[in-house]
């Protein structure tokens, strides 16, 4: 009859108020208040404890605040139950348009333009139309799919490529290893939305970033890492930068956070940092859809959104 | 026989050769090779001398390289003869892109985390979905109506402003004084795309600014102005940045261009100015469009898009 919440502190509130007004039948208990509860049947986690959810003999379902179930997977002492990610409508417009505004930012110089008005000059750069530029979308999932929609309808050219392949109008889809080479020589700005599992881990690393285009009509390649940091080596990508594989960067992940107050990313003219904001998880939206797989698995429905633990996500 | 192009030097060549290739039976000629050549029938412009086409016998039309024509009609020797406008998708894609790429920096608030960058300051900000805010576009023609489908399709609420009433799907519509006022108090984020004309000369005026939202989800209103510079009081706009009426704005232009290199906006820390640079007139892409418009009229069709010299666009 309990449902257990574990989550960053400032969040908390939210998602237990939120998860209690769409649940009128279930008691919702934040973690600190559940501990060994024998009555838990349902754990909607970010980021739990090693220890929390080990032992708790009548779980039946861990659901995932956020897209991303890597944070949970990580515990070593998971039971043997379904894990089931969000997928809403709220979660994917919010990374779709911190897609969108980094695409944009890049390809209509942003940086450029900002420096000239730093230094109070008034010159118009050279504009390439968007149907003169690629990007490619690494993960082709649902947030992959719907931001490649959202690009396209501004005129880019979008590839993708994931794990399987995967057929999208109007998308030229790559997958498997060969494939990740011919989409990265493809494309003139790469978006990385790719969960974290143990094939994905440092892929972006220095052979990734030299199978980068070299010449582009940006002058020079772009990448956005919106999935996790685990995908990222750090090192390959500041020499990247420096010798000339990489032009400019956006990172909103990275493989330590909060991002060390000394990694060179923070000054780097090039790269724009966020700190893993990409999509918020607003408890105001999700707690509906996650109460409703709650509701559904009462009434004796399958959930949807079943992690594959082989794969990973 | 004879098409005259004049426009900045670094654009001629190209929109010469792109009419001559789209219009093989029509002489193509820079205006400084045409002086009062009584064979000109069709004079293509921007930002024309004063004297260029008073004393032309056979001149049939006049074309527009931009989408506005106020740096036509600013000419006291016209000849009565149809302005036409361009309206051409390359153009308008290129002014939603611009429109987008600001509301979504506004929106996701850049300004702030580029300066929680530079202080190298890891702090996730709350963020609004994009459905809790408004964005009041004011010009609903042909570019008004593409952005306001484009920032609909990322999930804004999308209000629009004109002259004479718009029904445009999901856009709640205001026209006449009365109508700004409404719009502009219903909006969170004010995007202009209007023509300058006898009407609209400094219309974005004290009045104009004390009426904005003064509180919006995102901490203030903002301005995005992308139509000319003529609309705008820049003295005003400034005394709005600083006593709270107005949060942050987008120029893309100003009352004089280029911007003075001592204007206060260069520096304003809220303030994003870019060169006259929303969005770029490609004779690659426009020639095409106003080469078929010389070649509708020759076949005897009516040209489209004419300008109504009374309400000045």
């Amino acid at each position: 009859m309990t449902v257990l919440v574990s989550t960053k502190a400032e969040a908390l509130d939210g998602w237990c108020t939120g998860l209690a007004a769409h649940l009128p039948d279930e008691v919702v208990k934040p973690a600190a208040d559940a501990v060994n509860d024998p009555t838990i049947e349902f754990a909607v986690l970010w980021q739990q404890p090693g220890d929390l959810i080990a032992n708790l003999p009548n779980l039946k379902a861990i659901f995932s605040l956020g897209a991303g179930v890597d944070h949970i997977l990580r515990d070593t002492n998971l039971p043997d139950v379904p894990i089931v990610r969000v997928v809403a409508e709220d979660l994917t417009s919010r990374m779709s348009e911190y897609v969108v505004w980094r695409v944009l930012d890049h390809f209509r110089q942003g940086r450029l333009y900002r420096e000239q008005q730093s230094a109070h000059l008034w010159s118009e750069r050279p504009q390439l139309a968007a149907g003169a530029v690629s990007v490619g979308i690494l993960g082709m999932g649902e947030l992959g799919q719907d931001a490649a929609k959202k690009l396209q309808m501004l005129g880019f050219n979008v590839c993708g490529w994931s794990r399987s392949a995967k057929e999208v109008s109007g998308v030229k889809g790559y997958s498997g290893a060969a494939g990740l080479q011919d989409c990265l020589a493809a494309s003139d700005i790469v978006v990385v939305l790719l969960p974290l599992t143990a094939q994905t881990r440092g892929l972006i690393d220095n052979r990734f970033l030299s199978a980068m285009k070299r010449k582009t009509p940006l002058g020079g390649p772009v990448l956005i890492n919106a999935g996790r940091g685990g995908l990222q080596k750090s090192e390959d990508i500041l020499a990247a930068l420096s010798d000339g594989r990489l032009m400019e960067a956006s990172l909103d992940v990275f493989e330590q956070e909060p991002l060390p107050s000394d990694s060179p990313f923070w000054a780097h003219p090039r790269v724009f940092v966020t700190p893993h904001a990409a999509a918020a998880s607003d408890p105001g939206a999700l707690a509906r859809v996650i109460a409703g797989q709650i509701k559904a698995y009462r009434a004796g429905k399958p959930l949807s959104g079943i992690v594959d633990r082989q794969a990973g996500y």
